[in-house]
Formats: structure tokens, sequence, C-alpha cells
């Protein structure tokens, strides 16, 4: 639980922030453990990431990775274990010596021989991990809880004598013992953890499950909570927002979520949760106008697309499409968005060459092209895209052609009715063609 | 509340279900209004997904994608509206007079107009929606709760007159006001709709947010409730799950999330959250190994790429590459894994050929390989495979070629260790080369 000063605080700073109530997505006021206004990011590109399929690295572009993290704004950036191999260890020492903002961690299984290796590479703070299920007692390392709770507490002393920040992690902590987790965290916490961390190693858990274990460690521990997720089963972003209104402070992410298998939260993604929910937070600590830049980097650098249906840089997260849905977003964007392209530095387009458009989106394009056209003229030509939109694909050419068209036929009409007495107004596509094609003009 | 019959239904079915209780992603039992293990699913491909930036269908591909959704084993499919374009009343006549098992909606405004024509094309059940939203009042459609409660009671009673399924939605249900909506949900209620709709059409609901809309709806209603999640701040899976968890009985869903910006909840993604939660449930009412024809069908058509981190299809979606994950994989699938390849069709792949892997998994490649080495020079001959991972990326052909070389230098030692010792066994690999080359054989 936290203390009674920090209790006082946060109540403070819950009344302090009670103009958010409007925002429906914002914290819940009621959660005064929460950190959805106050989370920090660890960030495991050059850790989880390097498990990743297609991942390898050199030291160049890790370099190139962590300067891009640290102008972000990240808060911490984890690397891969220096007993990894002697590269890895040689990158470890290379990166703590850029002089970074952000603090420099580095991850260990919970073992002596590694933590001395460790605590030699000028690392901020070193993160130590043991598998606690049934499953990885069983087939990973074969300890039971008394072992690691022993191995734990001295590689944590270890670390602390060098005077640099420790986290202890279970793995796989939702298929672990609750009361084994409670006693083990609570073991590392009364010796000095900065924080201890909740890892769902294998993506399965769900965001009630895991505000529940968050609450509930929340009340055994004084430390930071850390929480690590993957994303097998597509929750990856939802469990970390929901495990910081459980009281949890720091997130792992990596770009695009690399790691093993399908990956963990992405960091793209989490922006996008956080920044709906408070957006002065988000603006103020981290440069979203870079992310984009940022996502490219890593994508190139171990050759996969940016998905389709990423969150934000998607190609299509900001398109808008049906009738229904432009006609409001060209009133107010605020009707069919929650994120504001401007503030990643992008913009919204209205896709309105298709057979779902509406006469307001083309009456936008009208006026795009400066032409004049009455609310009705509009909303004529907006059937005749449709009726062509229905035989195949259109694109913007197709329908600034029609429109182009049907502008120039009923301008002649206006100026003129008696001389193009003979052109219906509804005359087939090929008359006009040929009126467009010059015969008049 | 449910009815009394209801409630004693759903208490059984969980005392029934309580072996579940040792699966820690399944339903929590203390939720008995939860449909974890009855849920359905309405298909919005042909729909939703037609608001895709990138989607056009012609009638012969969405007849193919309705059969393969059918096959699939969906429970409903819906269909853009017929009042969209004169083509989209066709193809929904035609879809309708397939004999499809699914059921077959269209999705209209509420409105006489649109539900005129919805109920003359054959669909089993017409799906409503209206904004509800003070954006949605002010920026769309201009009207206030009164009129949209009139409306809603004339569409509804229409509809139901014509003897098939009717569903009423709001739309932007997070941005109403809460008296607002369960107000006219309990109108359309007592009417006696087949469904109420919640929909998160700007994508910004988190999922205890969804927990408690639900909840409380379901106290309110008696017919069943259908929930539609956007995704633009990713956490469309795990709201879709949340809600099932607070007693909604329908998601929409589409193939790959396609629809409006970067979609809604996709298929496949949804798949992997229920199959973590009950396995028997949904093995027995879907085809998954149908899964990736399904998707790879859908982005052919739309023109894009698999994300290379969707769960299940994703390329790395079940590859192992850390040496830890690796050797405890080997051991038991379940300790890294919460969905199993083979329920897919899927297989794993062990990722040996980088820096990070361990004896293990390059053990188990030595035995695919059908070579013999102990348990001691499969440690020595990963340490070598680990110093040229740290050098450059390495492929199977690297990693084989290493093994084999080694392989060749101990199993010469072992027959004629004085034949061969001018050759020390940690020779550089270009006299290695040599050897392999031939001159000994």
């Amino acid at each position: 639980m936290t203390s009674p000063e920090g209790f006082t605080k946060v109540i403070e700073e819950t009344r302090l922030n009670a103009t958010v109530d409007s925002n429906p997505y914002g914290p819940n006021p009621a959660d005064y453990l929460s950190n959805v206004s106050s989370f920090q990011l660890i960030e495991l590109t050059l850790r989880e990431g390097e498990q990743f399929a297609n991942a390898f690295f050199s030291l160049e572009k890790k370099i190139e990775i962590a300067r891009a993290l640290d102008d972000f704004g990240v808060d911490y950036i984890e690397l891969t274990s220096p007993v990894a191999s002697e590269q890895s260890r040689y990158d470890c020492e290379a990166i703590c010596k850029l002089g970074l903002k952000a603090k420099i961690l580095t991850h260990i299984r919970c073992h002596m021989d590694d933590a001395k290796i460790a605590v030699e590479t000028g690392v901020d703070g070193v993160d130590v991990v043991i598998g606690t299920s049934q499953f990885l007692r069983e087939y990973s390392h074969g300890k039971d809880m008394t072992y690691i709770a022993k191995a734990a507490v001295e590689v944590i002393e270890f670390v602390k004598s060098k005077g640099i920040e420790i986290r202890f992690s279970s793995e796989d902590s939702f298929r672990s013992d609750l009361v084994d987790l409670l006693n083990i965290y609570k073991t590392v916490d009364k010796i000095g953890v900065n924080r201890v961390g909740i890892a769902d190693t294998v993506g399965g858990a769900n965001p009630r499950q895991v505000y529940e274990l968050v609450r509930t460690l929340k009340s055994v521990v004084n430390c930071d909570i850390e929480c690590h997720f993957h994303n097998d089963t597509g929750c990856a972003i939802a469990n970390a927002y929901t495990a910081l209104e459980g009281g949890a402070k720091l997130i792992d992410v990596s770009v695009l979520g690399i790691g093993e298998r399908n990956g963990i939260t992405p960091l793209g993604g989490l922006m996008a949760r956080m920044i709906a929910a408070d957006r002065d937070y988000v603006l103020k600590k981290y440069k979203l106008h870079k992310l984009r830049d940022l996502e490219n980097l890593v994508a190139e650098a171990v050759q996969v697309n940016i998905p389709f249906n990423n969150p934000i840089t998607g190609f299509c997260a900001f398109t808008h499409k049906a009738g229904i849905h432009a006609k409001a977003i060209l009133a107010n964007p605020s009707t069919y968005e929650i994120l504001s392209p401007g503030d990643f530095g992008l913009t919204r387009y209205i896709h309105f060459a298709n057979r779902l458009t509406g006469w307001n989106a083309i009456k936008s394009r009208v006026d795009q092209l400066n032409l004049q056209l009455t609310d009705e003229q509009c909303k004529e030509v907006t059937e005749k895209i449709k009726k062509l939109g229905d035989v195949r694909q259109l694109n913007i050419d197709d329908v600034d052609s029609i429109i182009k068209d049907y502008h120039q036929d009923v301008s002649i009409l206006s100026l003129d009715p008696d001389a193009v007495g003979l052109f219906d107004k509804y005359a087939p596509a090929e008359k006009k063609q040929k009126l467009s094609g010059g015969a008049y003009l």
C-alpha cells in the first residue's frame, strides 16, 4: 500500500486533475492508484526486439536506434544481456558511454554469473528475471521457489551494493501460484528493489485479470511496478493501460512491438492509447511527431513493412470513407477521430472516390477544385460518381473528371441555355466527353 | 436483468464448466453473466470492411468471401446498406439467395426510407444504427433524443412486422450521455428488439469502461447485447473480450479487422483471444484451420499484406528465438505458447541461426541433421555459432555448415587421433574449410 503521504498526494492530484472529467477516455477519478497520467516507458527494442525473428542489429544500428529512442523521450532503454554473446557485451558498454538522457538497463537471468558481468558494463540498472510458473520451473530452470528466493536475494544485494538500480521480475507471472508470487515480491521489496515486474510471457492475460493482479501486488509492495505484456492474443496494449489503472508505473514497449513470436506492447500503439487518456501528459513528455521516423528506422532494420492497420502510422489510420463519416468529419473532426493526426505530424484524408461516398464529401472536393456548384448540383453529380463506383474501383482522377464534366455542362447551360438546348443535362457520358473534347470552346 | 430462468441456466452452465478452473485464461467463474463460453460472431467484412480505404468488392468477390465466412462458421454476415448504391442492393439480394447457414443482415440508418428497402432484399435481419453522442447529434444528423426514440420505435415496429430480426444500436456510445443511452435501450427492448448494440465508433474505449457499460446495460435490457469496437487505440480485441465477460453475447468482427480508419476487432485476433479462454468451444464452433486462407483471400482482395505481427498468421507468431525460450519449447511447447499452432493448421519454428541461440536449440538441429554429438560438443559448437552470429546475420546454411564441419572434425579425431594430430580441434575456420574441401577424404 502507498504510504499515507503518498495517499494524500494522489488524492490531491486527483482533485487538481478534476477538469479531465469531461474526457470519457481519461483516467477514472475513482482510481487513486492509477498511473495513467504519470506512467513511464521502458523501451525494449534493443533487447526483446533482438529476439524478433528478423532482427540482427549491428552496433552502428543499435546506436542509431538508441539515439532515436532517447530523442523520442523514453525513460529507460533496456539492452540484451552482456552474457548473450561477446559482441552483446561490447554493444552494451558502448551504448552506456553515449551519455543519453534515458537510463540504460540490461536484462539478465537471476544468477550471480550474469550479475557480475552486467554491473561492469556501465549500465544505470539491471533487470533480473526468473521463471516462476510451474511450466518454467519444471521445463526451463528446474528450480523451486526457495532456490529462486535465495538466488534473488543474493543477486539483488550484489547489484544494490554497486549503487545501481535493480528490478526483480517473475516470468510467466499469470501462470504462477499467486501466494508464491506475493511471497517472493514481498521478500525482494523488503531488501529494497527499485521495481518489481509482472510479465505475461505467453501473451494470454486479459485486462481484468491484469487489473486484479496489479492491485493485489500494489497492496503488498512499496516499490514501483513494471509490466511486460506479449501480444499473442491481441491484448498487449489494453493490458498495459489496465495495469497503469491498477497502479503499475512502468510499461515495457518496443518499436512496432517487435519481440519473441508476434511481440509485445508496441510503443506507437501505446502512445495512441495514452494520448486518448491524457493528451497533455503525453504531448509534454514524448516527441510524437518523431514516431513515424522511429518506426520506419526499425522497420527497415528488421525488414518488415509497417502493418496496414498500425495505430497512428498505418496508411489508413486517418482515412474516412463512408459518406456519413466524411460529412461529419468535414463539420468537426472530433466526430470520428479520438486521435488528432496533427499531434503526430500527420494529416487526415477524406476518401471520396468510391460508391459509399456522400454529397458532403463531393461538395468538399468541388470546393478544393475551386468550382461553383449548388448543393442540389453536388447531390446530382454525387449520384453519377456512385453509379460509376458501382461498376469499378474509382480513383481521384475519375471523380475529378466527372465533376469537371458536370460543372462544364451546367456552366454552359447557365451562360446560354438556348445554345446548348440540344444537350440534355443528363446526357450520356460519351456525349459530354465530346462536349468537353472542345466542340464548343 | 436476465429472467430468473436465464439466471438459473447460467449458474448451471457455470457449474458444468467448473473444470475450466485450471485454465487461468478461462472465464472467471465469478462472472455468471459472462458469455466467454457462448459468444457469437457478426462478421462485417462485407459492410464495415467495404468502408476500408482499399476495398472495392465485385459481386463475385463478395460471394466468394461470404461463402468462405459461412464455411468458417460465423453466425451472422452483415452487408452494406442496400441504399448505399444500386449495386449494393443487387449484391445484398444475391447473397441472401445463396442459402448460407449464416444469417444475413444489412446495416441501415434509423430511417423508414432505408428500412423499407432493406426488408425487401431478403435479409434475415436488419441492423439499425443512429448516432447518440453530442458530437454526432450536433454535426451528423442534428436530431435530439426524442426524435431518435420516435424514429427508432417506428423503424423497429416496421421491421418486426416483416418477421425478421432487428437490432438497434447507438453510435459513439461511449461519448453518449449514460441516461440518454439507457432510456433509449430500455424503450427499444420493451418493444422487442432482438439485440441492442454498443459501438465504440471512434475507438477510444478501454476495457474497464466497456465492462461497466455492458454490466449496466445488462441490468436494463432483456435482449442480447452486441458490441462493435474500433481499433484506433489498439484495444478492440481486449474490449471485445471484456464485453463478453460483462454479459455481451455478440461481437462484430471483420477479416484482418478491415474497416473505417485502421478498422475494428479482427476475426483472427479474436479467435486467438477466445481459444486461450475456451479452447473446446472455439474448436467446436469455428474451422480455425481455414483462418489463414480466409485472411489471404481478403488481403488479396483489398491489396494489403498480412501484418508481420498478426496474431496467429503473422509470419513469426510461432517462432521462438532466444536460447532460453527454445530450450523450454523443445522440452514442452506450453512453456512459451498459449496458442497451439496445430489448432490452426500451422507449425512452430525454432529460430536457431542467431547469436541469442542456446545449445539446446543447436542440439535439436544436430539431431535433425542425424549427426551424433555429445552435450559438451553441442555446447562447444554453439559457441562457434554465436561467435559468427556476432559478426553478421546468420541463415540455416551457415549454422549447418558450422555443425557439419565441427562434426567431421570430431569424427575424424575419434577415428584416428594420431592421423589428424596436426589439426587442433579449435583450428581456424579456413583450415577446416580445407579439411572439408576433401584433403583427407
